[in-house]
């Protein structure tokens, strides 16, 4: 990856807006890029030199897919794991390192991780089946996590009183304390193989309580300094222990007497970074190339100040997408529109995202309102 | 265009940089891409659902591209009108204008429209052939301009005695007074089909005289008040008068007197625009697909004020191209590097470009005074 004089051979696995946006910024660079993902018609599939149509959670196809390639990254931490072994073993780099994605893709595994490493984060107890959650009525209130095969959501389930625990799972799973949450934070850093790293500012999150999905988030966080100061100090512990090179969003909790928990960490560009696009001089996805390539990491310093709003699915809708307010977004100032064009909405799935960008908190939050207000993925 | 829960279908002719950063913007939106161009390897073949080889100024080629498309544009004027006219009858809509394209594709009828709507520009008379020039000795000093197929700086001869008439042009030529030129500056104007306008701040050009290639270019240009007014109305007028909706770099030389005179127009994005991507809130790319896609013009106001560097084939090398100093001009913190993933290089091809932000001007002219001795396409 040293040899600026060719093109390396890049491969990413899955071809959602995540890709999309991974491969916008790769044109910025000379690379040749690839993509694998089921669906032919998926939002990265048209904008890489070599589309594959396959699985990424089956082993044979991921390995077929990176021999040959110099380096595999991820927009998806759902993926053949052995697969990305076995080209690792042979040569590929693959960023985050397959063995962090061991850790990450388990919750226990993901937890066990944090302890060992003195990284604060929410007490936990492992349960099995049904009958281990039930005997941890002291532990209560708890939030259940499926270890394996959760996503925006699903696979959470909020376990206050003994009722609650019948909606807990049969499978291995995670039995968390819950936080009292002041803010929810998201801290993006990257790391290249020198073990340099780049930190951004430190986002707050909002969520939509009916979908557990990110509403928006304001850029920098707001946060006293000795608060950020942990946060920035945890997230590097994090990172610096996967011993990986990758760019990593580290999710955490601060509740109102300022300790900090690590609730969860995605090894790979985020929904949390998009902002960075405009409002940072390096985005998340500059950032991860820059870190694939070899190149010196950038600057995550703002621009502005920015808050990042998703375009979701909106509820009762499901079918080829419309954009209802598209006209009106468009037409504010300090507005940044993204459409992932995914030709159909349902409840809940991420079809495009704005980013406003503005020296004026309150400009911020006034703009963010109305966008709430007048932008809907309908049918 | 009008209809958002479709994908139109739109196609550009030319898939060189231009190309390029037109698809990195074509994704922050829905819609279906296609790009033709001969060489399958160029920087724009691997961004659009549809590459076509095939020579943009065959009729029969532009013709079967461009039929079942809802709108072409194009990424260089030298294309084949008469195509894009019968598309344009058989309902495809054409940005800018074919008839834009006929006047502009000849300097003769690029000059003749200015004179017939009183837009300010250098004094001219035609020739055909060198005798026809050699009569005009009293014209000098002049610039011989080729009416047809002159291209970044070929096709153009400054003629300041009889001698150099020699090297004039045989062909169909203009040949213009020259102007004492003070400032060169490029103002970018969007005009969308309902006449609605939406002006860049102009920016000041620096040339290589060798190349007569762009070399750096500050945004904004300094210039007096009334100055900078007349370049606005000029180039309204240039655009106004084309009653064609599309994105134009209208380049105007400003004389010590403070007369503005239009030099030439290019009717699509160009690569006075490049610093915009970053620089602006609504870059030239996005410009021109919110006038082609019918949505509302986007802010054509600076985030910062921004310096733009060409990186092109450095003097003395040809063949695969190698980037010397790259990873210390990806060091400096303002800087947005653009590399167009050419695999050959030659002296004087454009490879990339490099943008700085900064509020200080000083900075701005420091760094890129630093990136033009550091950075070299080379082989």
């Amino acid at each position: 990856m040293q040899n600026h004089s060719a093109s390396p051979r890049i491969g990413i696995l899955g071809g959602g807006q995540l890709g999309r946006m991974l491969l916008q910024a790769a044109a910025n660079y000379a690379m040749e890029t690839s993509v694998m993902e089921g669906d032919p018609e998926c939002p990265a599939a048209h904008l890489c030199h070599r589309f594959v149509k396959g699985d990424i959670r089956n082993f044979d196809d991921v390995y077929a897919f990176g021999k040959g390639l110099d380096a595999l990254t991820i927009e998806i931490e759902n993926v053949n794991v052995e697969a990305l072994e076995k080209l690792e073993s042979e040569g590929v780099k693959v960023f985050p390192k397959p063995a962090v994605l061991r850790i990450i893709k388990n919750k226990i595994r993901q937890k066990e991780y944090y302890r060992s490493h003195d990284i604060p984060t929410a007490g936990f107890i492992v349960t099995h089946n049904l009958d281990e959650l039930k005997g941890q009525e002291d532990f209560l209130p708890a939030v259940h996590k499926l270890a394996e095969g959760g996503y925006d959501g699903r696979g959470v389930q909020i376990i206050r009183t003994k009722q609650d625990m019948e909606r807990g799972f049969q499978e291995p799973s995670v039995l968390e304390k819950m936080v009292t949450v002041h803010k929810e934070i998201a801290q993006m850093v990257a790391i290249n193989e020198k073990g340099e790293t780049a930190l951004y500012p430190p986002v707050e999150m909002v969520f939509d309580p009916h979908l557990n999905m990110l509403d928006f988030q304001i850029c920098p966080a707001e946060l006293e300094t000795k608060v950020l100061w942990k946060i920035e100090a945890i997230a590097l512990s994090v990172v610096r222990n996967f011993k990986s090179p990758g760019i990593f969003a580290v999710e955490l909790l601060v509740d109102r007497s300022g300790d900090v928990f690590v609730n969860e960490t995605a090894p790979r560009v985020h929904n949390s970074g998009h902002h960075t696009i405009e409002a940072h001089y390096c985005s998340q996805f500059d950032m991860l190339w820059r870190v694939i390539l070899g190149y010196p990491l950038g600057n995550a310093e703002q621009v502005l100040p920015s808050v990042m709003i998703n375009i979701v699915g909106d509820n009762g809708y499901t079918g080829d997408v419309k954009y209802t307010g598209l006209e009106d977004v468009l037409k504010i100032e300090s507005a940044f529109v993204h459409l992932y064009g995914k030709k159909q909405t349902k409840p809940g799935r991420k079809m495009g995202h704005v980013t406003i960008m503005s020296r004026d908190k309150q400009e911020l939050l006034h703009q963010s309102n109305k966008i709430k207000h007048t932008l809907f993925a309908r049918s």
